[in-house]
């Protein structure tokens, strides 16, 4: 279904020198499948994190931020098949009580474990069968475990998405591997979905914090599938130091910015690849705006066209229906927005030219755009300079038959 | 399709004095359907009009605003079948040529004649197929056409939207008569698709136009479909003053305030009949949100939710899955909201109370009220007196099936 990703290779993805990967199978999800991560961070790793920010955010999200508040954080304990959302007091407890679970196998502070959850709502968490589980996770942790780790965080996703890149920081390798899940309620407003990426590169822990924004501004944070935001979004940024670099204080150094690069081109892949596993996606939709008076406008005016479920079912009939594209730009709520200066374009297909019918379109052109599994749409103001983009999919009978039929 | 929505007998439509209506069949929809109408007004009466706020907004809707505010309006002319948007300045043209026929078959200045336009965005209104049929539909104008007319301005409406009332006024009997049509590009910012009210009733033009607004924001700007709002929506008030009514000119008055309420309940009922009819609705859904601290803020919680794919998809499952209606309202931007204050009902069901999940809910109370056509989702924010609702329909295969074959 996803739309041209391939999953990974296990030999793609490279160990990160100083963190140890082990997944097990607690019989969350169906028997047998893998639905439990453990992350270790050896000692004086540094580790950055974005949460959700809906508002109704899950007992692991609120109690996540507490342990990192506290403490330096050793331990990732992320489960999937339920999200422990929506569950009240009763679901903190069971949060805290999987964290101890960790932090008795692994003889630390419970206050150095961070707990993630994603899948249904609003279901009790099953704390015993996680529990059961996370010592032989904790006896088995390995640096070359992130395939099966990638796995083992699906929900809906019909494809693990991970991948690794390497660079040479200071004469030394330095390794990047990175895993996302996310199929459906997927509009990030801070991080995405579930994402977790490691480096072995030593970066001083307020250049990492600073690195995973950067990162996020131009990755997970301009995704939608559908305009949900999770109440279990997070994305976790570690670097254990074990490359032999000389740390990156400075994010502006050249060391910093060829990290920062490194970085934002994987979280792209990894967040774009949530988009291409959409649930029921057919196409890959780049939505670029341009010409505005300011960064928010011209993402305002991208996610309108990117929610408009006119414009995504006629992109799932790969039908050049240009009109609900123009009538998107119309009500994304701009201000004042002068028709004459607007030009869309579906790829390089010109359909508004300067606020008119395009007159060198034909239906023929339109249809070539449309007929592609990767569209782009492109969108100029004229009223500026600024711009942004965000990535979408477009909206099936898949997706209906998906959420008609999730918890059945 | 449309959800206890039944059509209007012909009988039960009553002529409006000093209000004639003529259809036509011009060949812009299928052979033999009509989709031209001619509605006049007899000289003196008054007529108030609201249109969308989509910036893109189509030719006939910047004709209709220019014509009203330089005279008197005595005839509408709307088309169905083609909306004469995004048609640049050719368009703007069409719809002056197709106001000229009814100036010229009625003896009347052009700039007395509104033009109305829905159907397909985009392509290029067939004016000579229109201005070929408007001398037949001058001539045969009378008072029982409202049947004929609702039927005449559906596009992918399943079923004509009108209805009839009366009220006694200064001891007169007086009528209101109106049409909808619409079904999806469904989220009105300031008027409907495409509504028609007349009333033989005296009122002056300064009331007529505060009492549309008024009616409107208690009906057509309260419903959504899909979030889309249209390029051509508009909403006409048209009064007669035949009934023998002495002039309502305070709306605030006995009288004014018994015709507001009768036009309000009459704009809510056709409003509530657009979403009932809405594209693959199985579902009616009303959203109240209430404690708010402002009317808008309750509006941008029940819209999200509203708006909300995963809702939409879980109600057309008839699945208490409330999760995602907590989700909703977690992410609809609300400043601060403390969550233990925030109450959340599925009918009468209480699903989230204070913040917790409901001790007493149990999953086949929300399944009883999931499996009705009729859904009513109540969210109470704890933090003030406002409140605001909106109604929406639920999310089906044949949304996407509608959507995606629109134009093939």
């Amino acid at each position: 279904m996803a739309v041209n990703l391939a999953a990974p290779s296990p030999d793609s993805l490279l160990p990160v020198a100083g963190i140890r990967l082990a997944t097990a199978s607690a019989g969350i999800k169906k028997p047998g499948r893998k639905d439990v991560v453990v992350i270790e961070m050896t000692e004086g790793s540094h580790c950055a994190a974005v949460y959700t920010q809906n508002a109704f955010c899950a007992a692991p999200v609120l109690l996540a931020k507490q342990h990192q508040q506290s403490s330096a954080s050793r331990y990732l304990l992320i489960n999937s098949g339920n999200a422990n959302a929506g569950t009240g007091e009763a679901g903190m407890q069971a949060a805290k009580d999987c964290c101890q679970a960790v932090a008795d196998a692994a003889g630390v502070n419970v206050s150095t474990v961070l707990p993630f959850s994603t899948g249904v709502i609003g279901q009790p968490l099953p704390v015993d069968k996680i529990t059961a589980v996370v010592p032989e996770a904790c006896a088995s942790l390995a640096e070359n475990n992130w395939f099966s780790a990638a796995h083992a965080i699906m929900t809906t996703d019909t494809i693990a998405k991970a991948r690794s890149v390497q660079l040479e920081l200071d004469g030394k390798t330095v390794t990047l591997t990175g895993m996302s899940k996310g199929s459906g309620m997927i509009r990030p407003d801070m991080a995405t979905m579930l994402a977790y990426v490691a480096t072995d590169a030593a970066v001083s822990q307020a250049v990492l914090t600073t690195m995973l924004r950067k990162a996020m501004s131009q990755s997970f944070n301009r995704i939608t599938v559908d305009g949900d935001t999770s109440t279990n979004d997070a994305c976790v940024l570690m670097a254990s130091g074990q490359a032999g670099n000389s740390e990156i204080s400075n994010i502006s150094s050249e060391d910093g910015a060829r990290l920062l690069n490194a970085l934002t081109d994987l979280c792209r892949y990894l967040a774009q690849a949530v988009v291409r596993d959409g649930e029921g996606a057919t196409k890959f939709i780049a939505i670029s705006v341009s010409e505005g008076e300011s960064q928010e406008e011209c993402r305002m005016v991208a996610y309108t066209i990117a929610h408009s479920p006119l414009v995504k079912t006629a992109l799932f009939a790969s039908d050049p229906n240009w009109g609900r594209i123009l009538a998107a730009v119309g009500r994304s709520g701009i201000h004042e927005l002068d028709l004459s200066g607007v030009s869309i374009f579906l790829g390089d297909v010109c359909i508004v030219d300067q606020g008119q019918p395009a007159a060198s379109y034909s239906e023929a052109q339109g249809q070539k755009v449309m007929d592609g599994a990767e569209i782009a749409i492109k969108v100029q103001l004229g009223r500026g300079d600024a711009e942004d983009q965000v990535w979408t999919c477009d909206f099936s009978y898949d997706y209906v038959k998906i959420n008609a039929e999730y918890r059945t």
